[in-house]
């Protein structure tokens, strides 16, 4: 592109940079946020180099967090004895919107995947063998996804964990609610098949 | 959405602001900013600050610049007499990538949306007529969006330069080269059989 001001160009090439933002869509935003007030553009400006400076991982489950431990370990009423395991802090939103579980969590912080170069001493597995050992553990959950690098941090995990005594589940694969039959996969189906269940105890009690 | 940390969800809350990015987007952003150096999230955040407080507007054309006179406005091969009247620094540079254009530009800052509250006294349209007054300009083009908006404010610029002597055009509109035919929809069509060119004369010399 042609720009006529190496700033604009600076701008727009630093929003080019994230992910799934294009020359196009980055000018679009970068004319956007040149037309609000001031004040506006360095709020969104500090609010991310704050973000960077500031932010903190929980001690304990490895969770974003403001403190040094976060708010769902430092409860009282969450049950410390389940511990979920997931890949990162969008896995922990998503699960606590749901409003059905009451364990605390395990922050991977991404999944094995040689292919990207990210092995397990890149993760923080470490500290939840740790975790596991110390004690007051008794069942962990493995909530990763079905992909191949998901799977493959599963096995992973589960040769780690198999010995320590904990129970170790995963969360329950098949059709979604609400999910037609003739849209679902094979590989789903045929497993939901297998892995069938007696009428009753998949729903919630 | 459920956020474990005030400082991620202040950041998520400024990128949802932007034109397009919702939340689950701008989580995704805020999430990728947050794995990458410090150094380079203190650079985006500066990219930011820096364009909207160093940032001016060529006082000739009003297109956004870093110097008060823009290099467009500023170079010596550039035919001054020619000016071409766009809506904002987008379309000066589609313009100029097109590699068809030696004249300089006027950017209006928008079109006149009544919808919006975007009336004539909010647009670089006095600071035009000034210019078109001032003397040196043979020829305006309005190259502005075939949309409602830029009707309106086509048929007002046309109002306001039509007894100042210069010559007004517009740019030529019709089947773009490669469409087919039956995929044009029926205004367009319609027009260009109406408006039909001696063949030769809509092809670049």
């Amino acid at each position: 592109m042609n720009f006529s001001s190496k700033l604009l160009e600076t701008a727009v090439n630093e929003f080019a940079k994230l992910p799934g933002v294009g020359q196009k869509t980055a000018l679009r935003l970068v004319l956007h946020l040149l037309n609000q007030p001031a004040a506006d553009v360095e709020k969104f400006s500090l609010a991310l180099t704050q973000l960077k400076r500031e932010i903190r991982f929980c001690e304990i489950c490895s969770n974003i967090s403001d403190h040094q431990i976060c708010e769902i370990c430092a409860a009282n009423k969450r049950d410390k004895s389940i511990v979920c395991i997931v890949e990162d802090t969008r896995d922990v939103m998503a699960i606590e919107n749901t409003n059905q579980y009451n364990g605390v969590y395990h922050v991977l912080g991404g999944l094995i995947s040689p292919m990207d170069g990210v092995g397990p001493s890149d993760l923080n597995i470490d500290s939840l063998v740790e975790r596991v050992k110390a004690g007051g553990i008794t069942e962990v959950i493995l909530a990763i996804s079905a992909t191949m690098e998901g799977d493959t941090t599963i096995f992973y995990l589960y040769k780690k964990l198999k010995d320590s005594g904990v129970q170790i589940s995963a969360i329950a694969r098949g059709i979604a609610f609400g999910g037609e039959l003739e849209y679902v996969d094979e590989v789903t189906l045929g497993r939901s098949i297998a892995t069938r269940v007696p009428y009753g105890n998949s729903l919630i009690k």
